[in-house]
């Protein structure tokens, strides 16, 4: 059976023809320090010196590394394993005039952070290896390449992430039967994590603040850890939490209410409706071939129908290695998300949408669902909230 | 008490003064992705959006944050936390113009790793924000920074290697009297990982090769994995282990004999002895003030004069949050090491120094001790190997 690595592999050579570049350089070194985001998909170890794994449009794979190193490269991975022990730059050159590529893809995206694994001392070191020779000025960015290979999920990838998804949702189950008033943020992030030890997964994000919980009106929700604010009858609960399950990451929100159905605050139930009701919208816009920005758009819009201020981030992010898994974003042509809505969707891009919108006087109300767009459509991998968790007085 | 990260960047205004460098930017984004290997350092936690931590000569601490990173930024690190919503560009050309430095250090380094957390798309985007600034052409390399900061252990940080390397030789301890003949390598690195794991320490390189465990003649030492070679009478055992206790790492190397001491061959011994005594001969020559590639060399000389192959690694690098730890080397002037080896040793620098020779018939031989630089010469964490360990037949 072929490991995931392979399969993701197998996918290079097409991409790269469909993208019309001819070879793919990841150049890497010392990856236990800092590791190039892609390397676990294509590679699934360490290597310690100034390394070249090189694929091409026609097939060929190919690792240049260094002599300490070429034990512990992985079988089946490549045609050829080349070591060297004082210089890789005569080996990659020869290599590179063997080939003759008219267009060299290298791991640098102003965009994309995970094609962006190429350091800026490696590219100087690059070009030095290249100067003198014709490859230089044949670089170009392999976002194409990584976009696709890392959206193109693979059916084993699939199903670690679903396996995630439906983990993070019987933690959710677990967590209903837990909560009452009167606990506080860190006792119920603490619960969180005693029950992904029993499911025996990781974080999504860094376990501080996975799940992030709120707790009450008074904290704006983003990337911060619990505090001492508890629960209270009458208030609301959020929670946004991911778990990792063989690699491959959840990222749910849930939002519970503290209190009976028929006690729910008008504002908190236009609130829920208009989020609940622009995810379904945004899922309903999504399909292969649509930009991201317009799938954005789609619950923008109702947000804003319906008198909210707008959510201050993207609509999705794709799922996948990582939660925030880089590549085509369903978000607004805002500065700080570059060129990533404009990217277009494919079958098997995983992708999240959620939203929040302010109530006047309960805080945030926020949900997140994680799907996988389809052949003319998309999938939901969760059970999209439908109304609020109620928690109902002892 | 201040906390590590609290130590650390207590120390950045004096080799920022130093180094003559005006001003440090730490420029990162979604690093829970691919994470600068300072940040571990001053930081502590992840950071989603573009990010700027500022650090000057005269003392402040700045971060420029979105503002969903804002919450979670440590208490006690930044004078202020900047916050903002749709782009960084103009609060940190506003910030900069304040300051107004003549330089501005980035972390990009061809030769040093552990400087070089610029990615090569993150660069871009600074140049970019800098644009028609008088900023873009100040920008130097924060390397001389990183590796002063990495170098200059505090005593917390001393104490947590040193523990390190207690635990380490321990684990050697138990190991010697596991160890018999007829033992597989992966046996030897499942009973060393259960020792880890009963001491609560993690590895300090990737798990499938720490440690590399390299039984009898048959194997070139490097970064590979255990096999189903066996130990065998006559025959010598190699291991190179760390171990990584509260985020700090050990990294030696040991070896051991299957048979009585008055069994070891003579070119065993004396491999044996030229190791030894090339180990011994480079602390010695260790001061403050001394470049690397000075202390490389004392030992490459006697191999050598001895008549051995030279050993095609550096003889030292430094340890600290990673193994190879980045900075002044310990290595001869190679091209796969640029500068590193022209760096100047330090006061409260953690070093390896390790080395191998070859034998005609019993494979290599090959130590590594760990030291710290004193005032006026070094300091062993270790307890150097005198002698080979003999486990004696049954």
């Amino acid at each position: 059976m072929a490991t995931l690595q392979q399969q993701k592999i197998a996918q290079i050579a097409d991409i790269l023809r469909q993208t019309h570049i001819d070879c793919w350089l990841v150049w890497v070194r010392e990856t236990s320090q800092m590791m190039d985001p892609v390397l676990p998909l294509i590679y699934g170890g360490d290597l310690v010196w100034p390394s070249a794994l090189l694929y091409t449009s026609s097939g060929e794979k190919l690792a240049i590394v260094g002599n300490f190193d070429a034990g512990g490269v992985p079988e089946g991975l490549f045609d050829r394993v080349v070591p060297y022990t004082e210089g890789i730059s005569e080996p990659l050159v020869a290599e590179l005039a063997t080939i003759d590529p008219a267009s060299i893809a290298v791991d640098e995206s102003v965009d994309d952070v995970a094609a962006d694994g190429l350091t800026a001392g490696m590219k100087t070191l690059l070009l030095r290896s290249l100067d003198g020779t014709p490859y230089a000025a044949r670089l170009v960015s392999a976002a194409p390449i990584i976009g696709r290979l890392r959206g193109r999920k693979t059916v084993e990838e699939l199903s670690r992430i679903e396996q995630a998804v439906q983990i993070t949702e019987q933690i959710f189950t677990e967590l209903r039967g837990f909560l009452a008033v009167g606990q506080t943020e860190h006792s119920i992030h603490r619960f969180v994590h005693e029950r992904m030890k029993a499911h025996n997964v990781g974080d999504a994000w860094q376990a501080d603040h996975n799940p992030a919980v709120d707790a009450g009106p008074d904290k704006a929700f983003g990337h911060l850890g619990p505090t001492e604010a508890a629960t209270r009858e009458g208030h609301l609960l959020h929670l946004d939490f991911g778990v990792r399950f063989e690699g491959y990451c959840s990222d749910l929100q849930r939002m519970f209410f503290f209190g009976s159905p028929d006690r729910i605050p008008e504002q908190v139930m236009k609130a829920f409706d208009t989020v609940r009701e622009a995810v379904a919208a945004a899922a309903e816009a999504v399909r292969p071939g649509i930009r991201g920005h317009q799938v954005d758009d789609v619950a923008r819009r109702i947000v804003s129908d319906r008198g909210y201020q707008p959510f201050q981030h993207a609509l999705g992010h794709q799922v996948g290695r990582a939660a925030h898994d880089g590549g085509t974003l369903l978000g607004p042509l805002w500065e700080r998300y570059g060129d990533a809505p404009n990217g277009i969707l494919e079958e098997g891009n995983v992708f999240t949408l959620e939203l929040y919108v302010t109530t006047e006087d309960y805080g945030q109300v926020s949900l997140e669902e994680d799907i996988v767009v389809t052949g003319d459509g998309c999938r939901f991998l969760s059970h999209p909230q439908q109304e609020l968790l109620c928690v109902p007085p002892l």
